[in-house]
């Protein structure tokens, strides 16, 4: 067989495992009945395993060794064995005894975190969080880097990124909001949003997002909704791309956004063409670039004026309690600031606060600067000048986020790049398209969806963060969108004038 | 590795594969959107093509010949080897380009079956019908057997049934139930069921199968109840169960009975212990076997008056025009017998007679006996016959069922064979247990499941089902059982006397 077929067809017999693993997971978290768990984590353990194994074999090693020195593929197939060997190289580099070790040392250190934030005790973190930076440290110098070790793990997720440049990106920022949240709090206007208190049950709220998710042109023939306890989207296959919410019962604007949130991520893979199937380029680019996609529609369009002009009248058939508010005055409530301890529950002006912090601790981790034994007061004095707040415990302080439990360090910036690349984006989309916050008004998105799918879901991963960033915009990565976007909506908002 | 512990490994690698099987393919009858269908089937048809090569590796093959002359195995050991080895043979006899050639042929057979029932045209299915019955012809006679082609064919489904032993079972059934169904159409008083006429949403019936499953003790910790369009009951691993019914607008009580049938079926692979999961071990002794559960708990549970002395209340609760009906309105209500052309619709009077004409038409075919050119007319034949009513098409006649369009010949006496043997353990357990019926009537339905539990379920595919049969009730199968209880319960509901 010709290399280039073999190794297509390898790829798709990954992508059909992969199929079955996310179908397992997805179901592991909506269906699945208590007594099922033990099986099925074996189930997906095997099947994970095979896919590991395909990824690694010296199989593929030797197709991408003769294709990578290939002149005659496509620009598809360029990118695609670009893409698969790098993480090729990237498995290989870990010695398969050192992974092993390592994950059982993270399945223990989950459970020790998980008793630790249940008592608000950091101390019987402590020692499994040591060895997890330990481990990551491992992990940077097997990968290789130039410069910062952090910057072998971010490559995970955000491929191109370093900590300088996150640094550089961070530092206008932290200079703009902390200062500009301390205004909205001290002499804004906190909207009103008694009018929208009561109690709502799910069959209600999951109409209101079927409604949202409609006008977002969500493919549900390709495609689902259902609650769950932790929301997520995933593409189980081709034409398969489901999403997951959760209603809160006394707060009908946090289903609604988490629905529109994972609505976004979802659009983005139904947006990935078939050719790009089973390639390994037929997810996001990065996961900086996903959260755009899903912080687009939760946000810039979600928490719009445009956004509720058309969609207070659906809201109030829905519910009657809200037929006599008006489209502002929905608006308005929709973006009340708070500054709080927990960042899953934070706005979007607050949001990326939580994440700096995060990224200075966790760069200082695997960098050494920062001792594990002093994250807890480390993070309570950032909390206190970033965002006016202290925990009261750890629980709802260092302890708060699942990620460095299982030694997942690099993560957290792509939370914040989702947001900085949305409001580039949306700068860009809205130059594009005539007449766009009167379409939006009117419940047209899909002029929207249209641009998003033609300069960035029908890419895939072809392109690096960067580069796709470059292409779409003209412009590098820049962070003054999002606080142009915060400040001058806020000042409206918050009545700042 | 010592060969048994490998061996064992060998079987949880499979067992672990059939759990995402499963599941894939519950799925796809339930929450698949309709876009996601063709991949599916590509991740399914792989990972199946997995399980299929584990089957039949060599691997597997030295681990039974050593295990078979080993004298230090347990009993379960024992009987997993010999029904591994059992399957490893008879998978191993079919050469792999015969089995692909014949599953091309099966799905375009089965695409033409499919057309010809939607326009009601034998014609367009005859020649594909033809194929399949040659393709049915050469399994048997690479599975080899003793006296007919079609024993090698049901061994699949009943293990050491043969065509002669079904016709000593079907003679004295005919003989007695031909001439009593006409008697009862003649001379009977039909139940009254108008009481019953309605619209009732999907929701009110869902509320009336979960207290069904409830009481008979269906554990929702290991299962669940999802709706889908042909009912059918999966199990996805140890601890996971799962029910499907179907609900029609106008007829409570059809999904009422799907629902327990499925139930029954349920608790058979619920009630299958620890110790012989991924063994070879964890199913029903046979499809005949099998079909007892879900019959005992939908017809001889489900339609008897005992069970409607406790559950009137509980539907008249659920259901307030039922509220007026007595126990005795209900149970004759759900006890209405008529000849009817479609075997998925027949009451339990008439439900063998349907299996009878097809087991005799396919033995024929097996055999060379008879011509598929001959079929619907002697198809209109026997139901004019058995049950005195004739289809005027095809497609309520010799199209109806899927199964020969597949290929799928031996498989329909396991329905009649459920039938039997629920009459006849039924009337074990009867005896065992002390107020059998008063205890049904105050909703104590775990009596029954405990005998069944202890006798039957807990064996899993450790005997063959004549074995099993006489370990349980100390008798061969005998079909007098099944007889007595139709003639004595419906002379009673149709005022027969």
């Amino acid at each position: 067989m010709d290399t280039l077929v073999a190794y297509k067809e390898h790829l798709r017999e990954i992508g059909k495992l992969e199929s079955a693993v996310s179908l397992l997971g997805w179901d592991q978290r909506t269906n699945l009945p208590r007594k099922g768990h033990p099986a099925r984590a074996e189930v997906i353990g095997k099947l994970t395993k095979m896919v590991f194994e395909l990824s690694v074999s010296d199989k593929l090693g030797e197709y991408l060794s003769e294709l990578e020195s290939r002149d005659s593929l496509s620009q598809v197939e360029q990118a695609s064995v670009r893409v698969v060997g790098k993480a090729y190289r990237r498995h290989k580099a870990i010695p398969p005894a050192f992974y092993e070790e390592y994950a059982v040392a993270a399945a223990r250190s989950e459970t020790a975190w998980e008793e630790a934030k249940e008592k608000s005790d950091f101390s019987l973190f402590k020692e499994h969080l040591e060895r997890m930076v330990d481990y990551a440290r491992k992990f940077a110098e097997y990968y290789g880097y130039k410069d910062s070790p952090y910057d072998a793990l971010i490559e995970e997720f955000e491929p191109g990124m370093t900590s300088t440049e996150l640094k550089t990106i961070i530092a206008p920022l932290r200079e703009e909001l902390v200062p500009f949240i301390k205004r909205l709090m001290q002499e804004g206007k906190r909207p009103d949003d008694t009018f929208m208190r009561g109690t709502f049950p799910d069959d209600v709220q999951r109409a209101l997002s079927l409604k949202a998710l409609e006008a977002m042109n969500y493919d549900f023939d390709a495609g689902r909704l259902d609650p769950t306890v932790h929301p997520f989207t995933t593409t189980i296959g081709p034409g398969d791309v489901r999403i997951t919410t959760r209603f809160l019962p006394h707060n009908i604007l946090s289903g609604l956004a988490s629905s529109m949130h994972e609505g976004g991520h979802a659009l983005y893979d139904q947006g990935i063409p078939d050719e790009l199937r089973w390639s390994g380029l037929d997810e996001g680019a990065s996961f900086g670039i996903h959260e755009s996609q899903s912080r687009t529609w939760e946000n810039l369009v979600g928490r719009s004026r445009s956004f509720w002009k058309f969609f207070a009248p659906i809201a109030g058939e829905i519910i009657p309690q809200l037929s006599s508010a008006s489209a502002e005055d929905l608006y308005r409530a929709a973006n009340i600031v708070e500054p709080s301890l927990v960042r899953v529950e934070a706005d979007e002006v607050t949001y990326n606060l939580h994440i700096m912090l995060r990224f200075e601790l966790e760069e200082g981790l695997i960098t050494g600067k920062t001792n594990v034994a002093d994250l807890p007061e480390l993070w309570r004095d950032a909390m206190k000048r970033y965002l006016g707040v202290v925990p009261e415990d750890d629980a709802h302080g260092v302890l708060q986020d699942v990620h460095w439990s299982s030694g997942l360090f690099g993560y957290f910036p792509s939370y914040m790049l989702g947001n900085l690349y949305s409001a580039q984006f949306f700068a860009a989309a809205r130059k594009d398209i005539a007449d766009f916050d009167e379409k939006i008004a009117s419940g047209n998105l899909s002029d929207l969806l249209s641009w998003l799918r033609k300069n960035i879901h029908q890419y895939g991963k072809m392109y690096e963060p960067k580069e796709l960033i470059e292409r779409v915009t003209g412009e590098k990565p820049d962070p003054s969108y999002f606080v142009r976007y915060i400040v001058d909506k806020y000042t409206d908002v918050y009545d700042l004038h």
